[in-house]
Order: structure tokens, then C-alpha cells, then sequence
């Protein structure tokens, strides 16, 4: 071996040797994080409070509003180096006394369970009444003759499919129908939609959400029904096409309200000026205690800011947690947040958000394409002792995606999704379905993300 | 580059073609177990069936008569090539009427909620009335001089650690004091004994779970209390160490009965003297239903045989699944199994066991030395979609254990663990609390583990 040769595999060895150390400190970092977070930690006393005491908190409501108080003592108490509030008007929609509907099927009434879905117009105060149309996709409805519609209620049947891996993935299949279908019902001269809900359970929880619609066309009532009523009802329209449904909901959309973000940040002792964000949404739907979407996400975020503080961890570069405001209706209080960075020449270098539920971590998502995550890869190691199988490429997130053409780095978390739709926007999303220690694995993965991200900054 | 070297590379080459070959053979056959399982699996119906229709079956009872019946029913419906009992005399023991328990603290009686720990001797019919003395450790308890523990109840307190993270570590650390306490009391005179459940949870639910005599000493009353009284119990006893406590228990132990293992195979079609064994315990405590133990494991059992044949799969090596009787109290089940595999001469390359609930798959553990590991870690790619996120060396099963004598790789199937103990031994382990997804993906890791074995082998 030449001196040149030896000198480089000494370089070689030094950079290896310095790689291990770095990853050495950062692993005993993230251990004390989680010891923190599993003797101290506040998330789950946190989670019972906004659950139980504040409750369903749908924008522009008065809980919503508790709810934004109660963050700003929260991130207050953590002692951050500042806690503010960002004004943004946001859509303040009401479901009104509690809906009816039935089908009329061989002359029996069979009571559905159904609920509106969110922005949804109302019907009238007596209902609407009308013979149905059964599809599985718009291309189905398209198909249809205009007459056939013409007055009926259309009904949206296409299940969450069994053989996709990811609930996350199974939603993206469907969704477009509680979305869209209202738009596509009443270019079809319908007057009303039912969607089934968007969940694998097979249950009696309707599933509300966001629901939208297009100036060219009428705006028509639409509601969500659970999946066993759904099933009731397919049955009974294959059985005699002829059945007629009768629905009821009182909703209504009043005026904006003037509302807020919460947004706390501990400045970067070295590299104040880059700012890495970790986001949740502090709105809920108005059903429910809005516990894994996304009461979760906002005491993991909370929790984070405090375990920073508590261990006394000043990070190289800024760090900040956002509880954006109307993620469900309206995503006004993201793109407020988005607006403001904007405006005040803000460098955001990367952008995670938690929605996806309380549950055992699972993947990490990048929003990067496959062959630059490698840069990341060896995070996999250090975050694998608390539940993080993988890092990989599917990076998004709601809130924070309009960061992105900042130049944000999207981390999208995905705890294991198996369950979480089970929950998703019902009444049957409360604090009992929340396990404490997944709670906090949780908190622990997306804190010592942004350990990590603060200590080594982006590619 | 020489002839040789050529050839060499080529020779490589394909050898690298042939392994990625059999790595998409073998992917697309884990494929089709996946779309077969979550198409047409019977698991989460036939789990209902056992936990709703047969319910709690512990040892030598009416109910585990009847689960053995069924599962043989089961095994027999799927058309497996051959499908027996094994006769096995296993012990009986019975609870008897609720038990009772309170503890006297300044005049006033608080009652607790306890049960008796599996195996344990009555008390007397009036019941025990007694001092305590709270120990975390055996150590504490040895230390005591003897005239203070003499003619008191022994209360093991220690809890579950929160700062590990898996709930089998924590169960490991705590359990000695079920299995144990009763003897070392007996030692110091102690009277009866209570022992803080096994858990994370902190709610009114006792957990049950075998505990052990020696000859030597006397057979004291022995009994859990729930995580919720313990704290009760422990706040009592340190602001007045004089509080005495009240419990009574009528169990008993009657006498042997005859039982069975249940047995399915399909014999191998290359090589049908190498055998792989699924095994799972059909009995279960005589509280709740045994759904997380062990009646997932015994639902995924009977669906892997199912699915080995409604796919039409021969598997090169034969394949067995066994539905042990006795785990919980006596192990008697395995350990016949076992006895007659060395008797018959059986070859059996490897065992599983799946008897850690019906969450998401998360490790395989092969008992084996980590440098050996290497041989099967291609497998985590093809297990990864599935939940798999490590195959590791943490191998391991109650009634399989026996068979590694004989020579059998042991390998445990570790789902995620951390509620686990939330329902492990209680009568809130129910039907209710396993998701069918999660309960399928479970089946999908189980199968596609027996095929790659069989089609495999073991190194």
C-alpha cells in the first residue's frame, strides 16, 4: 500500500468513525427523549382533557375556540421562547338537530343510521323523499340516461376494498365519492346523495366529512350512511329497484368567524433562521371527541415542545409546532400559516404533520423521490427501537403541504393505519379507543424527528 | 478479463438470478395468501364462534371439551390430508363462586377487585383476615424478619415498567411474583398472598394467571388484584401499615381429566419426513373469552391449513398445525406433543407459535444465534407488506419449547405487543377487542412463513 492509499483509507475510516459517533449520540438522545416522554410525558392526561372537557370542536364553534385557548396555555406552560396566535376567518358550518332517514321497502320503513357530511346544503324541513340510484362510480353514473336520475337521490356504494395494505390508501379509492359526489349527482339533475361511509368497519357509525360544490350546479343535500345500513340499503334496492328513501338534515352554513393557529417555537441556537415545523389540526368534526383525528397530533405536538424544554434541549436550528385551525372544512388555517411564512421571508426547511391517529408508528414519509431518501435511511435504525419499520417516499400532509413550494422538506407520519378509519369523523372517535403507550410512542418518534432534523438539517 | 474470471462472473450471475427469481416466486405466492386471507378468510367468523358460542375454556372443562370438538370440525372442514387427536391427562381446576375481597382503612371498608390466581388453593369457606405486608421484590420480602411476616398476607406490588418497550420484557421482569410469591411467602409464614396484576393498564380488571406450590411449604390462598385497587391498596398501607385485608376464594383443584391436542397436516410432497409445525393453545382461562389468548392464534392455525388448500399449495415438506390443550395451567398439551414426536420419531425441522394476540404482525424471532440469522433475513422484504418489520433472534413458544431438544428451529411470532397485557388473563379479553385486519395480517405473516419453510427448509 502507497502513502497516498493510506492516507485516504485513514480519511475513510476518520469520516466512518465520526458517522458512528454522531449516530451514537444521536441514539442516546432519542433514549432519553423516550424515557422523558414514558415517566413525565403529558400527552395522554392532555388527550382526556380536550376530549372529554372540550370535546367535538368543528371550526368557527365555541369549543373550537376552547380549544385554541386551552392549546395556547398548554404551549405557554412549556415554557417555549414564544407562543402566538395567527387571526384567520374560517367556514363556521352546523349540523342542526339530529337527521332522520328511512327506506320505504315492501311497504316496511326501515330507519338508516345517517349523518350529514360536512358543508353539506340541508334538505328541506319536511326531507326529501325519492327513489334511488345505486353506484359504485361516476363513470357508472355518467352512463346513466339524465331522466333516470333526474329527481332521485343518488346513492354512492363503492366499498373500501379489502385487498389494499393501507387504510390511508383504501380511502384514497373512495373518497371521491363524499367529495365529489354531490357535484356529480346534480349535474345529473339529482337531488339528493348518499354516500356509504368510507371505512372498513362494518358498523352502525355514519361517517361525516368534507363534502364540496360547484357554482355551475345546484347544490344538493348530501349524507353519509354506515356500513351496515349501506348494506341494508343495496340489499334492499337489488331486491326491488323500485325502493324510495326518505332523508332529513337541518345544517347550515353561517357566517365566517373570526378564528386562530397556535403556533410555538423554540429558537435554533445555531441556524435560527431555518425552521422545521411539526404540525397537527386542533379542529374536529362536530360528532365524536375528535380524539385520534386529530386530538392526538395536537397533544404529540405539544408534548414535543415540552420534552425540548424539559430536557433542556436547545436545537441548532428553529423548531416550531402549529395546532392549525379548520384542517377539516376549509384547510384555511394551512394555508393562513403558508401565506404568513411567505410574507415574512421565512426559510421553512422541513414540515412534518401528525393526523393519522394515535397508533404504534409505523413509517416515516419523505416527500422526496426514492433515490434522494438515502440521505435519511440510517434514521431508520435510530427510530426503529420505537416502532418505525421504514422511512420512505410517501411523504404529504393537509396543513402542511402548502409549504411546499417554499421549498419545505413534507414528512407525512403514518402510524399503523389499520384501525384508524374504524374512527374516523364519528361519534365513535373518542379518547377510550386512544392507548396510552402508543400515544406516547408516538411523541417520542416525531420528537426525536425533529431532534434530528434540527441537529442535521436537510439535503 | 480472463476465461476464468468470465466464467466465474457469469457463474455469479446466475446464481444471483436464480435467488431474485425465487424471491418474486415467493412474493407472488405470499401475494395470493394475502388476497385469499382478506377475500375469503374464515378467521374473525370462526374467532366469533369460539369467543361468543363456546367462550372461556380453561383445562378439563365442558367449554374446552367443546372448543376441541370444534376445532377438529374446523381442521376436518378444511380438507387437510389426515386430522387427529392426541388423548393427554391434563389438571382441572375450577374457580368456584365469585371471589371477595376489602380492605379495612380507618374503620372503613374498601372493597377490592380481585380473582384467584390460576392453580391456587381455596381459603378458608369464611374466608382470610389478615396484616400485610407490601414487597416489591423476593429480596425485600427475604430481608423481612420472619415475626412480622408470620400469619400476614404478602402483597407483591411491582409494576409493570414503563420505560421498556415491549410488554413481554415488562411481563418478563414482574411475573415471578404470580408464579413464585405463593412459595416464597410460604416461606415467612405468610398466609395468603396478593399480587399486583400483570399490566400496563390501570383500570378495575384482575388478571389471573398460573401459579405454583412447592411441597416443602405450605399451599397458601394466592390472588391478583386489579391495577386501579393496587394503587387503592399501596396509598392505604403507606398512611397506616396497620390496615388489615379480607379475601376469600373458593377454587379448587379436582381431579384429571382426560383432553386432546388437536392435529392437522398436509403432507409434504418432496420431503414428507421434515416437519413444520403452527401451534397455537385452545384452552384458555375460565374468565373472558380467550380471544387475544389464544383464540387468535388458533383461528390463524386452523386459516393456514385452509389456505395452503383452497390454493391448492402443496408444500414440499409436510405441514402441521397443532391446537395445544393446557398451556395456561400445566403445559401438559405440549409437552405430550412433544413425547410422542421423540416416540414416533418424527423429524421436526421447525416450530411456530402464535400466542401473542391478534395485532399487527411486527417481529418473527428464530431462536438462533444473530450471526446465523442471515440465512432467513431475505424473508423480512417478502413478510414487510405484510406488518413484518424484523426477523430477529428473539425465538421462542411455551408448548413448542419442548421441541427444540428434538432438534427444531423455535420461532415465535411477536404481533405488536403494547395492549397485549391490557387484556391478557382477564375477563376483558374479548371478541370485541381483536380487529379483524389485523387478525387476517396476522394469518397472511403465519402462512406465508409455513410456505417459505416448507418450501425452504431450515439451514
Amino acid at each position: 500500500m502507497n502513502a497516498f492509499k493510506l492516507k485516504l483509507l485513514l480519511f475513510v475510516f476518520v469520516l466512518l468513525s465520526l458517522q458512528i459517533q454522531a449516530q451514537q449520540k444521536d441514539s442516546i438522545v432519542i433514549k432519553k427523549i423516550f424515557h422523558e416522554i414514558f415517566t413525565n410525558g403529558q400527552s395522554y392526561a392532555h388527550l382526556k382533557y380536550l376530549c372529554k372537557n372540550i370535546g367535538a370542536r368543528i371550526s368557527g364553534s365555541e369549543p373550537a375556540q376552547k380549544a385554541i385557548n386551552w392549546g395556547l396555555q398548554k404551549l405557554t406552560e412549556t415554557q417555549a421562547d414564544s407562543v402566538w396566535l395567527q387571526p384567520v376567518m374560517v367556514p363556521h358550518w352546523k349540523r342542526g338537530e339530529k337527521e332522520e332517514a328511512y327506506l320505504i321497502y315492501q311497504n316496511k320503513k326501515i330507519n338508516l343510521a345517517i349523518c350529514a357530511l360536512g358543508n353539506s346544503v340541508a334538505t328541506p324541513v319536511n326531507g326529501i323523499k325519492a327513489g334511488i340510484i345505486e353506484v359504485k362510480t361516476f363513470e357508472e353514473l355518467r352512463a346513466k340516461p339524465n331522466e333516470l336520475v333526474r329527481g332521485k337521490i343518488v346513492y354512492f356504494s363503492r366499498p373500501f376494498p379489502d385487498t389494499v395494505l393501507y387504510g390511508g390508501v383504501a380511502y384514497g379509492m373512495t373518497v371521491n365519492q363524499r367529495s365529489m359526489g354531490p357535484i356529480e349527482a346534480a349535474k345529473k339533475g339529482a337531488i339528493g346523495v348518499i354516500v356509504r361511509s368510507m371505512t372498513h368497519a362494518h358498523d352502525h357509525f355514519p361517517h361525516t366529512g368534507a363534502t364540496q360544490y360547484k357554482d355551475s350546479f345546484p347544490s344538493i343535500p348530501a349524507c353519509a350512511i354506515s356500513t351496515a345500513d349501506a348494506t341494508v340499503l343495496s340489499n334492499a334496492i337489488e331486491k326491488d329497484p323500485q325502493v324510495t328513501v326518505y332523508f332529513k338534515q337541518l345544517c347550515e352554513m353561517l357566517p365566517e368567524v373570526l378564528s386562530y393557529n397556535v403556533v410555538a417555537e423554540i429558537k435554533g441556537s445555531e441556524k435560527p433562521n431555518e425552521i422545521i415545523v411539526l404540525g397537527a389540526h386542533i379542529d374536529s368534526w362536530d360528532i365524536g371527541e375528535g380524539a385520534h383525528d386529530d386530538g392526538t397530533g395536537v397533544v404529540q405536538c405539544i408534548e414535543t415542545i415540552n420534552t425540548f424544554k424539559k430536557l433542556g434541549m436547545r436545537p441548532k436550528r428553529t423548531i416550531r409546532v402549529v395546532l392549525f385551525i379548520n384542517e377539516e372544512n376549509g384547510l384555511k388555517g394551512g394555508l393562513k400559516y403558508a401565506e404568513l411564512a411567505e410574507k415574512n421571508k421565512e426559510k421553512h426547511i422541513a414540515a412534518i404533520e401528525t393526523d393519522a391517529g394515535g397508533f404504534m408508528p409505523r413509517h416515516i414519509g419523505f416527500a422526496l423521490p426514492k433515490e434522494k431518501l438515502h440521505a435519511y435511511k440510517s434514521w431508520e435504525n435510530l427510530l426503529a427501537p420505537y416502532g418505525v419499520q421504514a422511512i420512505d417516499e410517501n411523504g404529504g400532509g393537509a396543513d402542511i403541504g402548502p409549504l411546499k413550494k417554499q421549498g419545505a422538506l413534507i414528512i407525512g407520519f403514518h402510524p399503523d393505519g389499520q384501525k384508524y378509519f374504524d374512527y374516523h369523523h364519528t361519534e365513535n372517535d373518542v379518547f377510550e379507543h386512544v392507548n396510552k403507550r402508543e400515544l406516547q410512542f408516538g411523541s417520542v418518534v416525531l420528537t426525536g424527528l425533529m431532534y434530528l432534523l434540527s441537529e442535521h438539517g436537510v439535503e
